[in-house]
Formats: C-alpha cells, sequence, structure tokens
C-alpha cells in the first residue's frame, strides 16, 4: 500500500491527534519536502506540529501501525535531500516544540526541545556567560544538528555535535520513548545510545529533548583575516598550527574564487587570494601566545598581511562574510543552483586533496570554489550549474564523484559534516566497506523493522 | 550444551589453528578468569593468544557454530569482571597482538593491535613529539580502554576513549570483519560504529586494530599538590576552576584517609588533609595564567599550601602516587580486599554527593577512602573489606548500593569508567529506564544472536 493510502486509514486519527497542527496544504507540504540542496522537493502527504513528546509517541504508534514513514524537520537547512519524504509520510515540524527546558549553568550544560535553534540558545544564554559552540553556518535546530551529526567552523577547538550532546529522548518507531544518557560529564554504563542517534538522520529514532554541553564564553577572541600567495600554504599554516597544538578556536580557508565572490555579496574588499579566517580565543596572555605563534608561522609561508578584528562588531561582520558563503557562491551566476561536497581526508592528504580538485575545476567549464574548515580537514567544493541544463547538471555530478573518489582514495569520507542523507547513500559501501553497511542495516531492521523512519537515508536501497 | 562440552566438540578445529598458543593449563585459566577487582575468578575452559585478525575471525567462525563463549581479555585491569568466564568459553588474550601498526605524526594518529598498551605506545612515540593522553592509572591495553570506555586523570581535558579513537577494525560474533572508519578527524557518513563498540565490553564485537588520535607534547607542564580545610572547599575550588574554563590538565582529589594511605605507601611527607592533585600544561604564558588563577581560586578557599612539581622526575614522583592509590588503600589493611565505587555526577551534585558518601563511610565499620577525577564529577570509594568475613563484604556491597543509589538520585551513573561488567548490570534499569536497556538488548541480539560475545556481562540476566 503506498504511503498516500495507508496515511488515509489514519487520517481520523491524525486529525484527532493534533486538529489545526495537521496540514495537507500544498504548499506547506512543498516546503517541507525540500531543504536547501539542490533536490527537487519530494512532498510529504502531510505535516505535523507536535507540542510535546508525547504527542510524538502517539504519532509513532499509529504510523507504526499502518507503516506510514515519518520525517522529523527542524530548520529545513539540510544539504543532502534528509527531509524529502521519497515515500510519502507524514513530516514531524519541530517548530512548536522550541522550548529551553533548563540551564544548569554550574554545571555546564542546558537540556532543550529539538525545535531549538542554535542561535535563539546562544541568545537565551548570554547572561549566563556561556555558551553552545557548535556552529554549521546556518541556523539550524539542534535536533537537525544531532540527526546530522553536524559541526563547523568552531570543531576543530570544540568538537561536533558527537563531542557536545550529554543525553537524549528517542522516541523509536514503536513509540517507545527511550533516555539514552543523563547529565553526568562522562559514563561507562553500557551502549552508547546517543552517540547511535547522532548521525542516524532520523532513521532510527526521533529525537524529542536533548541535553547539550556548554562552555565558558572566553575573555578574549580576536579575529583575523590573511591571504597567502597559493592555497597550498594556507593549507600548510593551518597543518602547522594543528600539529603544533595552537589551540584555535577557527581555522577557514576560502580560495581566490570565493573571495572575490564574498567581495561582491558582502560589499568588502579583501585580496582576491587564497585566504584563512582564523579566531584566536582564551585568557588573555594565552591568546598573545597563540597570535604570535599563527603569525610566525604564516610569514614563513607568504602570509603576512593580517587584517585584525578585535571588536565583536567587526569580528561578527568578518563571520557573517564567511557564513553567507553559500549564498554569496550562488551570487556569482544567477539562477544557478549550487551542489556542494563535504570531502573529508587525514590533514596530511589536503593540499593533495584540494590541488586536484582545483584542478578538476580547471578542467571543467563550471564554475566552482573551495572553501573549508581545513583544521579538521574538511572542505567544500560549490559547484555551481544550470538547473535546466541537464549537461551542466551531469557535469556537476561527474565533478562531485570524482571529487569523493579522490577523498576515499586518500583515507577519507565522503561526507565530513553534511550527512549522507539520499545523495551520499551510493558511496557508503565503497567508503566503510559492505560489512560496516551490513551492520547498520542489521542494526536499522533491529530498531525500525518496518522501515517508517525516514526511509530511504543513510541506508542505501540496495 | 554447557560451553565445556560445545568446547570439546570443537577442539580439534582449535588446536589446528592455533597449535601450542591454546592452552588448557589451570593456572593460566585461572589468572585469564579475573581482572584486579574484589570477584573471584570465573575460569574460560581454554585461553588461545592469536596473533593476527584472521585468526580471530575464523576462531569466531567456530565458536559461532558451536555456542562456545568469547571473552577478549587486554591487560587483566578490570574492576568489574569483564574478564571471567561465568558461562565457561575461550578467552582471547590479546597479548601477542601488540604491534604498533603505524604511526601518521603529521595526522596526528596511530594504528595498534588492541594488546598494545598505553605505556608501550606513549614509550613508542617518545621521539615524534607526541602522546596518547588517555591514562585510566593502570598499564591498560589500548583494545580493553576501547572495550570498556576507559578514562581518567587527563579527562577533564582530552575526553575518554569515545573521544580519542577514529576508527576501529572488530570481528563480529559470526567472524564478519567490520571497519568502522577511517582516518578522516570527523565524519557524517552513517551511524557511528565506532562508538557504538566503544563501552560495549566485548558484547557486540572483538576489538582488532584500533585507530586512536594523539596530542602534542605540551611545551609547558607544571604539577602541584595543595592540601584544603575540607573536602568541600577542595571540590568548590575545582568546580570554579571548570566553570571559569581553565584548560587544566588534571584535577584530582584525595580525602585525608586517601593521603595517609599514600604518605605510607609510597614514604612521602604531604598534609593528611583533603588535598588536591593538579596539572597544568601549554604554552609558556598560558601555564603562567592557570597557575595563577588557581592560586587565587584556591586561597579563597583556604588552600594556599600548594607543593610544585616542575621537573619530570617530580611530576612522575607525584602521578606515581596517585596512581598507585589502590595498592596503597589495600595497603592499609593487610589481606583486606577492596570494592570500588565509580559514580559520577553532574558537577553540581559532586560535594553534597561525596558529603553523604562520606558520612555513610564514617556511620559504617569499614575502613574506605575517596578519590576522584573531580573534573569530571566521577569519584571513587575505596570499601576494604576481609574476603572471609561474609559481614564485612555485605557491608560493602551495601555501601556500594547505598553510593549508587545517591548518585542516580543527583542525575549521574553508576559507572564513570570502569564499566558496567557483571557488577553493575543490576543498576541499569534504574540508570537509563527499562526502554533504554531494551533496545541495548536489542542491539545485542542483532549483532549476537547466540549470546557468544562475552555473556553475562553489560546486559541484565533477566
Amino acid at each position: 500500500m503506498p504511503a498516500s493510502l495507508a496515511i488515509e486509514a489514519i487520517f481520523p486519527q491524525l486529525e484527532t491527534l493534533f486538529g489545526e497542527r495537521l496540514s495537507v496544504n500544498a504548499g506547506v507540504r512543498e516546503t517541507h519536502g525540500r531543504g536547501e540542496g539542490s533536490t527537487a522537493s519530494e512532498p510529504p502527504d502531510a505535516v505535523v506540529f507536535p507540542t510535546s513528546t508525547d504527542e510524538v509517541s502517539q504519532l509513532a504508534k499509529l504510523c507504526h501501525g499502518a507503516s506510514v514513514p515519518l520525517i522529523p524537520f527542524g530548520a529545513g537547512t539540510s544539504l543532502e535531500g534528509h527531509v524529502a519524504a521519497p515515500l510519502g509520510g507524514i513530516s514531524i515540524d519541530f517548530s512548536r516544540m522550541n522550548a529551553i527546558e533548563a540551564v544548569h549553568a554550574e554545571d555546564l550544560d542546558a537540556v532543550v526541545q529539538p525545535g531549538v535553534t542554535r542561535k535563539h540558545l546562544n541568545t537565551h544564554l548570554r547572561d549566563t556567560g556561556l555558551f553552545f559552540p557548535v556552529d554549521p553556518g546556518a541556523d539550524a535546530t539542534i535536533g537537525g544538528m544531532c540527526a546530522t551529526r553536524a559541526s563547523g567552523t568552531s570543531t576543530v577547538r570544540y568538537g561536533s555535535m558527537k563531542d557536545n550532546v550529554l543525553a537524549m529522548e528517542v522516541v523509536l518507531a514503536d513509540g517507545r520513548v527511550v533516555k539514552t544518557g543523563n547529565r553526568a560529564r562522562k559514563s561507562a554504563a553500557g551502549y552508547d545510545l546517543t552517540r547511535l542517534m547522532i548521525g542516524s538522520e532520523g532513521t532510527l529514532g526521533i529525537i524529542t529533548s536533548v541535553t547539550v554541553k556548554l562552555h565558558g564564553i572566553p575573555e578574549t577572541v580576536t579575529a583575523a583575516v590573511c591571504p597567502f600567495p597559493t592555497i597550498e600554504n594556507a593549507v600548510d599554516c593551518v597543518i602547522a598550527a594543528v600539529q603544533m597544538g595552537v589551540p584555535m578556536a577557527r581555522m577557514e580557508l576560502m580560495d581566490a574564487v570565493a573571495m572575490s565572490a564574498v567581495n561582491a555579496y558582502s560589499k568588502l574588499d579583501y585580496a582576491e587570494a587564497p585566504t584563512l579566517f582564523l579566531e584566536f580565543e582564551g585568557a588573555p596572555a594565552s591568546v598573545t601566545e597563540q597570535v604570535e605563534t599563527l603569525k610566525t608561522l604564516a610569514k614563513d609561508l607568504g602570509g603576512s598581511d593580517f587584517q585584525w578584528a578585535d571588536k565583536p562588531e567587526d569580528r561578527n561582520r568578518l563571520w557573517a562574510a564567511r557564513h553567507n558563503m553559500y549564498y554569496a557562491g550562488l551570487a556569482l551566476r544567477p539562477g544557478a543552483q549550487a551542489l556542494t561536497t563535504d570531502v573529508c581526508v587525514p590533514i596530511s592528504n589536503l593540499a593533495d586533496c584540494i590541488g586536484r580538485t582545483h584542478k578538476a575545476l580547471d578542467e571543467s567549464p563550471l564554475t566552482g570554489l573551495i572553501l573549508g574548515h581545513v583544521g579538521d580537514g574538511n572542505f567544500h567544493t560549490l559547484l555551481l550549474f544550470d538547473p535546466d541544463n541537464p549537461n551542466e547538471h551531469a557535469e556537476a555530478e561527474r565533478l562531485n564523484t570524482a571529487i569523493v573518489n579522490q577523498a576515499l582514495a586518500l583515507d577519507g569520507t565522503c561526507t565530513g559534516e553534511h550527512g549522507v542523507g539520499q545523495g551520499k547513500t551510493k558511496y557508503l559501501r565503497q567508503e566503510l566497506g559492505v560489512e560496516a553497511v551490513d551492520v547498520m542495516i542489521q542494526l536499522k531492521s533491529a530498531l525500525d523493522p518496518t522501515n517508517i523512519l525516514n526511509p530511504g537515508k543513510v541506508i542505501p536501497r540496495n
């Protein structure tokens, strides 16, 4: 029975459960069937807006019995088709589960509902002297960030979502509500259900509460932008800093094309050369020490024209330019869409991997640019193509596959932070082996035997 | 069929596979059936000493078909009966799989066989300027530390095994060999099989290779010992440092009884008062800054008599005294055994939890002492009892349960780092709920349907 028929059978119960918070409006379904990636919308049959864990649990019980797919929806900023409904079903929009339930400032943790966005959380925390560090750029929800194992510009210092969640509450496919941990900073009490759920993209359970780690806002923060003569020199500067253990807060790379896009989009006048965006933080003497070390490393590699941003408003402008990179890239070619790669390799292979990617871009008719969280070995290539031109789309896909193949050959991963979604299931066996994917299928079958939780994501279809 | 009969059926194949590396010697079996805890040995039927992943895989296939239990054995330093064979079967001693297969200094990682101990690894790394930070005190194997999600004195700075492993190779119950990840510093490629295996105590798979993260040896390291007027003051000093985000390398607490044990055992003359053992590290100016901050915090809480250890040999002596605490505690009462608790609570509840534990100790006829990784909220109580006196053993168990109940009531865990083993299965449902344990049982059934992998550990028997 297709989902659209299956959902009809439970529609009266859905109406009773959600009332006006159930929508089958075409526009609502359309916007819930796509994220920010280049793939077309695959709308769900309906969208619900729960307000409690209990409602999500009742919904799961209903859909489990009727074999109706359930697709969690946070802020819709995924780039890999996570929120699409290729088999129909019900999109669960968490925008009304956006309460910050507790802030334990003394323990450096907070308990939030999954629909809280990272900016909302940080605004709420402002007076506590604490902050939540994971920053994927977009104002994603904490639930979505858990589901995709998000990371970003601050990961080189603070780690990814895997490192910044103490516990979750999760609704299973059959409606059972599971607590994966507690507020202790560490535990050896059984299997790590928290980490099993983080990065499972809604295919093993539906996240309904998250206990996140918080960190003290550093006493001193300063940021800088520094151009380099070549991309290799910029990368080598980052590698040296990582290897020396300089506790950098952020180390971001943009290539010359990316810098020209940033200048045009954000009305700035940075040098249009390979450039590092850097942030230093800590106690004052430590920051001074870090800055001196970085200056020395950069100078040896031809990078000496540092532009500093000490004041919060200057730093915000600098990082806004970096965070708007996706939109700045799109603006290079009005009407174009972007296919975004997300490979991550061991840092000693990074210059090689970026070099080969640049060469592939030079040889392609498409415009592309490179930016990356190079302290982690992770970089993105934005490949701009005309969505109405099948040849261009095919060329973007060809480049994407070539870049993934390079990264896998260099002991890397096809996705550092965007997740598998639908687009990368085809690379999983190549990356991890048949046996590892078989284990993932066994875990999925054990926890969601009727495959109602976000079907078509993570697990390859054959 | 009991394991002892089942193993007879496959004995000829075992002899072919392992030759002289198969032992049924009573003494060998006895030592492989117990760790360092207070429980009696439960010897396996045989012990094998594999030299390759392929041998482990063949062994698993053989035992899977014959339903013979397999119990991985590292250095035998577990305190929770992890290596015991309550249902008989075969102990897999990894002492001959102790090769360091690769050190990627540029990438800050190393690939090691599971029988490599942490001290062996760090000795090997000495000339690279890098080190492996996780330090549970005992010279445990990397495989065993993965299996129990070990942590220790340096966790407040570097995290636990969960945070310091990039990937593993694991043999499943049926002999399949799975690669859980690769050398990329981060990945969002599917379920986190690495973290699923870490802390699974050999019940989901047998670890045959580990890719660990390495860190640069800090430029400057200094350590200090500082007594406080009360245990609450010492704990408050730690809490303040954590909340201020001082990047301390180690923050360890010992109570007055522990300090007298240390003085007697290690021939030292520290004040016999609640004491913090501290370590500071980083670039020189940063260390100076951290030291000044800690001195100010400590002074306000009555702690000003710092004894410093700047030279490596002095620091080694200081930390050797801390690491020998278990043996120093045992030496307080010759012939006694120790039951060691391992609770971990949110740090704002730590002073309360330790205070109640002290009160319980004061009211008990048994001698006990407290030491702990207080920066993480984790502390141990060593409860000394006469193993030949059932009343004393029962009293130690009663105190253990009371301390666990306190910790769980304070949103903590029954085990911060020692693991569940056999001793703590009874607390799992109380700590995480029936549903979470049901999920663990589902995962175990999916990956090890005939329950041959370390049976009787982690999963409650009923």
